[in-house]
This record gives structure tokens, sequence and C-alpha cells, in this order.
């Protein structure tokens, strides 16, 4: 069949965020897969809409149902994988049916491929089920990145390292480093920073909804987190990201 | 005087990395400023001057001496402390010097201006030599992100954490967890890796010299440091990175 899949970082928020490179292989693309998460993220569905309308205007949008997902599983590890496999299986199907002998697909990743996302895991386990395609991945800007500009800050201090990680695994971070945090479904900050750490939050980044948050966790820690809330029930859904740093 | 001062990331190698956001910014600049950081990253200066030329043909390039760096102090934080507030100095001055009342400048960072760059910190400087500006971050793909895409892999794995850091640092990691490597001037994967963790390096990434090796670091370690040797030695520069990931 001679198949190319692209896997096309197209940044966290911003259309503008696009790399040249993003540009030139949305022009060469066929068909372009997504998963369609539901009305939650409508929203974000619309960005994805508006860059394939501006730079792949001749692509067929194939949108295929997300399979059902445990969100609060007892082990989370196999749930994930189980709900991988089921997309895993639809997807084949969608790619066998779209694409033409020699044609070239793309999935659309928010942000960048690398940074906990499952495409590429995915593409791993459509390939195990006999599809066979080349791929290309091509970086994005990643939230962490729309974070720090936003704020006008290094996410690293001077030399230092820094730990990337989510909301749930936070407390296992080792003590006084300085960490970003994603996919926090909560306010893990309240229960695992120091009140004496900075928080650098924002929600929204890129995206007309834009809101930035900075200051000691003691002290801005509760207002941020009453804010997410009433930002989550009136959007209907909130992206946020924070980076932690200690005092010390 | 209502100055701005960009900050642009422009990727890490490949020119197509620049962002629409980027390339919509070069084209209001008034003057670049750029250190010269001497013969030994002639390739890297090229980079930019092609940047330049594509995208902000009318721009003034102000090229300022980089002020001599001690690259193996006693007090490694002090010794960069000083260093920044002589670049501060003479960027000041040339700051002055180019930019019109009202004027547009912007500094070109490697990669993304979050990840171990001191432009950042030396614009905060330079503002307290009393020279007033505004300042915006454009966020440019990192070369850690251009690692990850060019071995297909994601940063993380599912659900984990992991730390970014330096190869001067690297021994501080905590036991078992992932990290990604980065100003590491010798191979620090040698003394600081276990030999049964996964080694996904890469160097003059996007660039026409990229070159990637994978596998076990007690299998590929030793031959990757001679490789690097070999490599600095004919190009009289280097740049690498590189991912550890644990068997566990
Ligand atoms: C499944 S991860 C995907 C990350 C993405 N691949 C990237 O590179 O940024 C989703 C998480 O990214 C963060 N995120 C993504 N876009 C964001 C935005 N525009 N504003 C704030 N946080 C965002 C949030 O922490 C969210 O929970
Ligand atoms: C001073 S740091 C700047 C990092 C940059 N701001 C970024 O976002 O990638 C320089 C380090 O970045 C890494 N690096 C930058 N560009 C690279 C490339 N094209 N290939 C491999 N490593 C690169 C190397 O580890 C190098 O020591």
């Amino acid at each position: 069949m001679n198949l190319t899949i692209d896997v096309i970082g197209i940044g966290a928020g911003s259309p503008a965020h696009l790399t040249l490179e993003a540009v030139a292989a949305l022009g060469e693309v066929d068909a372009v897969f997504a998963m369609d998460k539901g009305a939650v993220k409508a929203d974000l569905l619309a960005a994805r809409r508006a860059i394939l309308d501006a730079h792949a205007p001749g692509a067929r949008l194939v949108t295929v149902p997300d399979p059902p997902r445990d969100r609060d599983p007892r082990d989370y590890r196999a749930t994930v994988e189980d709900w991988h496999d089921r997309r895993a299986r639809v997807l084949a199907e969608a790619i066998r049916a779209a694409l033409p002998d020699g044609g070239r697909g793309a999935f659309l990743v928010w942000g960048d491929p690398s940074l906990y996302d499952s495409t590429l895991r995915i593409l791993e386990r459509i390939r195990a089920l006999g599809v066979d395609f080349g791929t290309r991945v091509i970086p994005g800007i990643t939230a962490v990145q729309a974070l720090t500009a936003a704020h006008g800050v290094t996410l690293n201090r001077v030399g230092r390292p820094v730990l990337t990680t989510t909301g749930r695994r936070l407390g296992e971070r080792p003590a006084g480093m300085d960490a970003v945090v994603m996919l926090d479904g909560g306010a893990a900050w309240l229960e695992h920073a120091d009140p004496a750490e900075e928080i650098l939050w924002g929600a929204y980044l890129g995206t007309g909804l834009e809101i930035l948050r900075r200051g000691r966790v003691g002290e801005v820690g509760e207002e941020i987190a009453a804010e997410k809330a009433r930002l989550r029930a009136g959007h209907g859904w909130i992206m946020d990201i924070y980076l932690l740093r200690g005092a010390g």
C-alpha cells in the first residue's frame, strides 16, 4: 500500500504556533484522522477545523468516534492499555478505508506528539494489526512552552533540573525540585506544594480565554483553585498547566 | 522611548521549525541583536543569517562581541552571574544606539527561550540598567522535541514523570527516573546511567549533520562516546542531547 502517516504537532492553543514544517506537511496530506472526543471539547475541535481550512483545504477529515474510557479506574495502566487497543482497531479500519495506495494521512496532535499524548503508541498498535505505513513526526509547541512564554519566564533556573509531571504524580516529586505539572484534574498544588513555593499558572493558553496567575502557593493557591472550578463550570472544560518553583 | 524587544525561539536546527508567529514577528523588527560566539559556532550563525534573510530582510543585524567566559569555574553560579552582567552592559549600549523611538528589536534564541537559555535573564538586567522596553516571548521548538520527533518516540512513558537536566547534574537524578539530558560537555551517561537503561541520542538535530543512535547504555554507550569525540573533532563543535529510559 506504501502509506505514510504524519504525526503533526499543531501547538497548544494558538493557530500561530504552527511551524513552517507543519504547514508544508498539511499541504501534502490526503486525509486527516481525528478522534471525536464529544461535545465537551468542541472548542478544540473548532481550532483544529480552522487549521485544516487554512492549511489543508483539500484534505478529507475523517472523524472516528472515541471509544468510552473509565475516567477513575482502579488499575490506571491496564485501563489505558485497553482503551488504546480499542482506539487502534477503529482507526486501522478508518485508515484502510480512507487512504488510496501511496496515500498520505495525518494525525494532528495538540501541542507536541512527545508529551503526554498517545498517538505514537496507537500508531504502533495499528501497525501490529497489520496496517503497514511509514511515519514522520513533526514537533509542535507544547503547553509548557506556551506557559513559560506567556509568563515571560524560563522553565529551569540557572543550570538546574526541572521535573515534568502530572497532577496524579506530583506527590512523588523529590523534595525541593522545580516542577511543571500537566493533566491535573483538580488542584494538586494545594496538597503537594510548599506554601513558600511560587506557582505560575495558566489556563486556555494561546486561546481567547487565556488566563494567567502567579504568586506564592500559600497566598494565591486557594484563589486559583476556586477560579479553576469556576472557569470549568462556566466553559464546560478547562486545560491548565503550572510551574512550581521552590523558594531555595 | 517606547521600545519593544521580542524574544523569538527559532527552533533547534531546522529553519522549518519556525512558527507562523515567529515569522510574523520577524517581519516587524527593526533590528536583531546577536551575540557573536566566535568561529566555533559559525554553522549556527549561518543558520540564523539564513532565517533573517528569508523572513526579516529589512532588519539590521547588530552583532555584539560576547564577553569571555570561564568555562571551568570553581563557583559556577557566581561566574555565570558575572558573565551575564557584562553581556547586559554591552547589549544595553547596542539597543540604545540601534533602536529609534517606538522601535522594535529582537533576540533570536536557539530552540525555545525557556530552556537553558539566558536571554530572558539578560533582558531583566538590561532593564535594571535603565533601558525601558516591553517584551514579548515567542516559543520555539526545543532540542528535546527535535530529539523525540527524530526518534519517533514520546518523552514520557504512559502517565510517568520525566526529568530535564544537564550533564553536570545528571548524577543527582533520583533512582529510576527517566531523564532528558542537555549541555553534556562529555559523556555523562557512562558515569551516571545504568547499563540496562536505554539511551536515545541525537546530535546536530534538524541540520544536515543530524545523527541518531539508540540502544542499551551497556551496549552502545562507549560507542556513542567515541563517536561524539570524533564528530566534535571533525566539525569543531557538537550539540547533542539524549533521553535515558529505565528498564523498569
Ligand atoms: C494530554 S496532555 C497533552 C499535552 C500536549 N501534547 C502538549 O504538548 O502540550 C493535556 C494537558 O496539556 C496541558 N495543556 C494543553 N494545552 C493547554 C493550554 N492551551 N492551556 C493550558 N494547558 C494546556 C494541560 O495540562 C492538559 O491537561
Ligand atoms: C544552551 S542549551 C539551549 C537549548 C535551547 N534553548 C532549546 O530549547 O533547545 C544548548 C543545548 O541544547 C541541546 N541542543 C540544542 N540544539 C541541538 C541540536 N540541534 N541537536 C542536538 N542538541 C541540541 C544540546 O544539549 C546543547 O548542549
